[in-house]
């Protein structure tokens, strides 16, 4: 867990005589910008955008990172509430001492280098390479070692939403079973950012993908012309599953095929149901709890047909992505369907959180973003960028 | 699947006359009894004792054999009810044609040997090598290759019991976690023929084990002292591991060491309480559903700990006990553990459906020891002794 190292120096120096006297002249108190919180709670009650001083040269080791686009993903607010496995780490933010900076994810360009930072060059691309570091921000100080750099070739969007969402779909298709062309697996949550990245690398390689999503009042249609869009080979909703006819349609779809993997973000009934359309042996990989309901499945799956249910985190001790090399070997392969046009950037909307607004106006918009997120009321990516003020 | 086999021509022959005049003078009609049923149902309402003629001389590569001990096993009765994935296959006994014989275990000794039949010698106590085969009965004609010899040195109880629950055991305690001494695990239905197995094969070579099993009104001190007496290094109750006060015990037991893996054979609450115990990494293996109630899981487990969740049947493609060579392993394995006396007879009772008495009398007989069994009022496993009468 790394987290921007503001010197500490400076920001005691800060608290005890308002000015930042002892560094360069261009230090602005007001230069940068961080969205943060200092206990758990509900992201609109805890959250307040705050104002901190521009960075001092790099030490050895470190870079200067500018953040240019940071999504807010469904775990982010998670962390905020407290509820999730990983809790961000403490931060001195300008006046703002031992609060938490939000945010996991972020596409930051690389400003400045220190000494012995050999592998990274200014103007680089970066993304995160360690987890709750806090990237809803302008701009960061952070070890060389902790970035990954993007390779030559994706969009803005595309790599600011690489580091996440993709690798943990390319790892559930890639760790538990050996998919060939023609192979079936199902996923709830389709439509989840995970979810579409497994429909697109999985249509790559010729896996066929039954896409489930929840009925809507309004009509399925467009979210279904948008999965087909991705490639998803069918789409259906919880409700069509449950019942039990279902299984003629896809037994239909699959001409008999059992189905080798069900991917799970919703827990609950949806994924009950789900579990009953997989085959003898197949993985059941949870990476998600949407529903905030426990995975309830009959016993006999595991028994007679020897389920396997297992969960995914692309943060676990253990797991490829967590090395260097396994980060750069999947980040490369992502890159190279980006431009294939394979995996393409997903639906997103881009709030800027611009230098002219006050930290109280800065503060209600996050506030009112995370309010209609809550409720839903997004079909897109959000993505920040945090602009200093 | 095998079944016994009555020369069809023999039944069509006693069904069109009433009589086996074809056949030796020796044939009786009445000469052997089965508990069979006709069709799925509650077992006190569809089991029925019959008479059946005695066996002619084995066919090539059959031998006859007589039942001298046949458990009644739990998936018996869920057999009987047709709740099981595996049905009894139908058979022609006597007069009663397309029936089923109850039972799947049993201990038997070969009392005549057709042509072609070279392992098995006359006199061998042999074990049922396919599943439900029909047990409750005093003898059939099966193939040979569908048995299997039980190595010298077991006694008539463990010789009957030992190929289902023993080696559900062994198979589980071997499959998933490589466990060495020291290590722990945790079981529920921990007073189960499989879970006393396993509390002695584990002790046998070094494994700690926490044992669960319900409260009783009466105390647990009796069902203590007897799972002490096998090997537990821990007895606790499904209530216990309910209150997140009993971690600390539970830590202090295992002296912070985590518990790798987790047996199952109840799901509901006292196996979503159970999955919390378990470590990192660990395995959950479920064999059984006594609870009837799906096994719940927080998605956090699966998530954060690596929770996974398997499970485990005997008779599952691809098991190792499926196999002839699989099978010898497994047994001389547990029978060196009988003759070391690490591995005790289940506590017991005898039930023989004697010779003299009537169909009707034994019907009843057996119709309430199944209705004893289904309200938990047998303590012990209960073996029948099925005479001819």
């Amino acid at each position: 867990m790394f987290m921007p190292q503001l010197r500490s120096a400076a920001c005691s120096i800060s608290r005890a005589q308002g000015s930042f006297s002892r560094f360069s002249t261009s230090v602005n108190l007001k230069d940068n910008r961080a969205i943060i919180y200092s206990s758990n709670g509900t992201p609109p009650d805890v959250l307040t955008a705050v104002s901190y001083p521009s960075l001092s040269d790099p030490s050895p080791n470190t870079v200067n990172i500018k953040y240019l686009l940071s999504p807010i993903n469904p775990s982010d607010i998670n962390v905020i509430e407290g509820r999730y496995v990983e809790a961000a780490s403490r931060a001195n933010i300008g006046e703002h001492s031992d609060v938490f900076v939000a945010g996991n994810e972020a596409l930051a360009e690389v400003i400045a280098i220190g000494d012995g930072v050999t592998e990274i060059k200014k103007g680089s691309w970066v993304v995160m390479g360690k987890e709750q570091s806090g990237t809803w921000r302008s701009q960061a100080n952070v070890r060389a070692e902790d970035l990954v750099q993007v390779p030559e070739g994706a969009s803005e969007v595309g790599a600011a939403t690489i580091s996440i969402n993709p690798p943990s779909a390319y790892g559930m298709l890639s760790q538990f079973v050996d998919l060939k062309a023609g192979d079936w697996l199902i996923q709830n949550g389709a439509n989840s950012a995970v979810g579409q990245a497994v429909i697109q690398i999985a249509a790559a390689r010729g896996v066929k993908t039954i896409n489930l999503v929840r009925s809507r009042r309004d009509g399925l249609g467009a979210l279904r012309k948008e999965l087909y869009g991705l490639g998803a080979t069918q789409v259906a909703t919880y409700d069509d599953i449950a019942h039990k006819s279902f299984r003629e349609t896809v037994k239909g779809w699959t001409k008999g095929k059992e189905i080798l993997l069900g991917l799970n973000c919703v827990g609950g009934p949806a994924a009950t149901d789900m579990a009953r359309y997989l085959g003898n042996d197949a993985f059941l990989v949870s990476y998600g709890a949407m529903a905030k309901q426990p995975l309830a499945l009959p016993t006999s799956l595991f028994i007679f047909k020897n389920l396997k249910s297992v969960g995914y985190s692309l943060y676990r001790p253990g797991e490829a992505y967590k090395t260097r090399e396994g980060r750069d070997r999947v980040m490369h392969t992502l890159v190279g369907l980006m431009k294939e046009g394979k995996l393409k950037d997903p639906e997103h909307e881009i709030l800027t959180l611009e230098a002219g607004e006050s930290n109280e106006d800065v503060s209600k918009k996050i506030r009112d973003v995370l309010v209609k997120l809550s409720e839903g009321r997004y079909g897109k990516k959000v993505l920040l960028r945090v602009e200093g003020n």
